[in-house]
């Protein structure tokens, strides 16, 4: 058996033929003097949905955290492993980012499973479940509302999802502070997989805009 | 206050007017059909590493979890918010992948972290501390070790830990049994941010080597 | 005092110089010939949001009703006076259009004021209260969702009351057998004054989607 | 099927193309200050005589209450759905126009109708036939005068329900305080198809007249 998958070796391969051999200074640089990038991004692990190439960005630029449906869970110390605030602290305390973005997607498998839960849970442990129970209070105030289609339901769990992570990060004492004093700003974005337009989150109103309609 | 950072709204552009621009019938049918993602690559977040950049991936092809040093923590069905585990379930159970890299890389500031221990947490609730806790045996053994140089113990660490990740994806009932059953294959792969290189762990021996030295 | 308001009397002149001057064979032929407009257009009163400019419609094309938030009530025979219903009346059976459009749009004053009712009327006869209460149900289903943002909800109805309305076209039973023969086809459509988009709503699933996206 | 009918799909690019184009900052001031509008017209849905056309106005400057013979009903309080009132409701107290004006035209189906009533209803409901009833006791007057020509009869009835109109908009107690304490203005037209003529009703007299030749 291969060690590696063949679609992952030949990508290896273009990209040290590629970006690899014309950017090898930065990545030297990189590596020599650490990464400082200015953006972490949480996003979600859909492979339709990679922040790199949404906003087209070159190695040291984004600290990027992925889970499902890019969610941020509330301050919880409780000395527990908690993979998405530890990323937080990294980057707010260690590399001093300067904003944090969320960025949520259209058709997320994610939200798709909050709105309608299955009868029966993926696996035993029903981690998809217990995941996707930190916005279960906004997933039935959607789904209650027949009104809506389907997929006007779904657009609004992701939206309404991003705001929810976006106050989770303010429960972050140093985030709260930092964003505060102007050294960190909040942003939510929301990526349409089939038009690909970009919608930004509205800092005042939380609502999403076109960010080329401001 | 702009509603997204300029750097990421020019890059959006960029791409808007690239890649969307010349694979827009590829994001549109990804969106209609949905994601069929044959890889997931748990990754780190560091802005150096990005799996879609190392392998030269596009839209749809790989479903990416990202955490500080790219860990999995073991099976633990608890009825808590488990953002790695629930990315697995997903990607085994729902989207049925085929292959699981975990992608680890040099210089990863959460390793260094762990075997160089601050006097002080990073912040109170100390998420960076308890989260490379899962790795602190194998951190603990290595920095015993004197006799190796600071570099080496750092690499050793990506390196067993990238074991360690491995072992623990095992301790997943239906991930042990489909790649019991050929239906799923687990790697690891570490990225040398200096050079470009890529090695590949030995899936006889777990040694990590070059491919293209194979 | 002037006869009529002096904005009035310049764009008349203006459009008798301009587009009458060079459409005066095809004015004198409407008259002599009648009209046979193939869409008849549900549109809102709105001063932004004309259906002969958004379609850019000359002189016999679009039949065209207009009232507060382009609604249509349910087929109600009660030997009373309905605007909307006469116009449907003579659209469908005299005139025999081939579509029926309703037309909405963003930032509609009586959807907001649905979403929004005031302490008191707007004047003790309440005839807004008592025309935008043809929706009311769906106004208090989305008004109690206040996860989404003020904007968001007022989106939300102006689609939903999009969908009534055809319902209710298809109270009216010659609009429902014509539309089975497929002599008539009922569409819906949402216009956004800011960008100037135009959604059209999937016959299929009811959603709105931008028609140069399918 | 198409979404929307192919004519409006081009008919929408073309003013996406033009007038949009040209006219982008006025719509989104539009959209984001809101519509204030000066007048409100009552006009027919009859294709062949759209307001914003006869009097080349653009967006923000008619708000437009459109109906089978541009007809006002009278002052009715009574709890139900009202679409005229409610439009006029919201154009005088909540937008504070400063002008009404009825528009009525040649050759209206709807007048026409009322003077020679069909043996059987256009369909069971009989809603048009309803609808005309509100200035039966003038079309049985005219009707009645054999003297006149069938054309002479269908132009004094389409001029006699635009007096009938306003007065019936006089029976509103907020449009007639408003009229005589000087904020509000009302006025009569009527277009003709075939010659592009406008003739304004004289305030004092109640006769049509054309503007240019006062």
């Amino acid at each position: 058996m291969k060690h590696l998958p063949d679609r992952l070796l030949d990508g290896y391969h273009a990209f040290m033929g590629g970006r690899y051999a014309s950017e090898s200074d930065r990545y030297r640089a990189l590596a020599k003097e650490g990464q400082e990038p200015q953006t972490m991004v949480i996003a979600c692990c859909d492979s339709r949905a990679a922040p790199e190439t949404i906003f087209d960005c070159g190695p040291g630029e984004l600290f990027v955290m992925r889970n499902v449906a890019n969610l941020v869970p509330p301050y919880e110390p409780d000395g527990r492993h908690h993979a998405t605030s530890a990323a937080l602290e990294y980057a707010v305390q260690s590399l001093k980012v300067k904003h944090i973005v969320v960025l949520g997607h259209g058709r997320c498998g994610g939200i798709g499973a909050a709105l309608n839960p299955a009868a029966e849970p993926l696996a035993p442990g029903d981690f998809i479940g217990q995941w996707m129970g930190l916005v279960s209070p906004a997933a039935d105030a959607v789904s209650g509302n027949t009104m809506m289609t389907s997929g006007e339901r779904q657009t609004a769990l992701e939206r309404i999802s991003i705001r929810f992570s976006i106050g989770n990060l303010r429960t972050f004492p140093y985030i709260a502070e930092r964003e505060q004093n102007g050294g960190l700003s909040l942003h939510g974005a929301w990526f349409d997989i089939s038009t690909g337009e970009l919608w930004a989150m509205n800092h005042d109103t939380g609502d999403f805009e076109r960010p080329d309609v401001d």
